[in-house]
């Protein structure tokens, strides 16, 4: 089965992949890397998950946060690759969650991105990662996500 | 036009290139790819922007901020390669912004320095980004800024 | 001498490395460039420096605690690599220090791990660098730090 295939039979529709916030773009190929931008956890246009996790938001609204913003983040690994089939490798993930006083649980929430590229890509969803608390965000969201891939040919 | 003289027309002259503030070196060339180390609003030996955004310093402050770290990035990216026009693409900006509570608008701040990086490369310039929100940096500075590059051969 | 044996010298025995905490692997292999996910300071399975930075922890623990996060990256880059010979260049130190209120010494925290770096491996062990502070991290942790290497062939 293709990642395409298991989004589909997970009920996920990738969404058109979100343009830039900014003066930047967002997804890059060097060399055999594609590197995506800061992906926010953005559904139709808004930010669907905003606050601090142990403040505004509970742990598994974390984790769809992340989930949410990973499948924006394959929105953008599609329009790089064409295919998803493509990616050899899913190399890194960057999750910065929104985290309020004394929440240590960033590694839990990130597992919304991780366990959903595992699911899609089987060996080659295997990544590296960080889990960082930060104190804000971009437009107030609870988590940003980047990923980083191997690409073939 | 260089990216030098977009930079005389611009009115900027780039620094000697601050060293680093401990024990690492400013830039590193790994196969195809430079990465600066994180640059500082540093101006004439000392941090030109210190202190929180939406607490010490509006957004304008921050827009200049991070166009003067991009500065001391691109005097780090000139004594790597040469000479700018070595570049052949801005592949990423990492931007770290010491934001208050409740500021949003890290995108906004760090667009001073990707602004600068469009006007002076165009196409070559136009990268993916991070801009978080960080509650403490180094000096007190406002923005810790990496850029990551492509070289020709 | 090998990295190994100025590890030895130093009475540094590499730890097994720790596994991931998550849905992740704790290294992963791109081209030429070895990636470590964030080390946490680990010491017999536990986080051995958790805290904020200026507040529950002074600038002497952090350095410790930085120390410890790169030996355990060390760990990982020995199960990549077979030997630390065959590293041939450390390229950057990611170092996000949890930090109090005020605390802008990230840089003199993460030379725990820079410093160290450059003992065992002399020019080869001279990187790029970011120091960051953020205000929460996973279990608590003093300091997550990444690694990124070339190795050789």
């Amino acid at each position: 089965m293709t990642p395409e295939e298991r989004l589909a039979q997970r009920g996920i529709t990738l969404p058109e992949p979100p343009g830039a916030v900014a003066a930047y773009v967002p997804w890059i190929r060097t060399g055999h890397l594609l590197i995506t931008a800061g992906q926010l956890p953005m559904r139709d246009g808004r930010v669907a998950y905003c606050g601090k996790l142990g403040v505004d938001l509970s742990e598994e609204e974390g984790y769809q946060a992340a989930r949410l913003a990973a499948i924006n983040a394959l929105a953008q690994l599609k329009a790089a690759a064409g295919e998803l089939s493509q990616i050899r490798q899913i190399v890194r993930v960057e999750g910065y969650v929104q985290s309020g006083p004394g929440f240590p649980r960033q590694p839990q929430v990130v597992n919304g991105a991780s366990e959903l590229l595992n699911e899609l890509f089987g060996d080659r969803g295997r990544h590296t990662r960080l889990a960082l608390g930060v104190n804000e965000l971009p437009l107030g969201a609870a988590i940003e996500l980047a990923v980083w891939a191997e690409i073939s040919e």
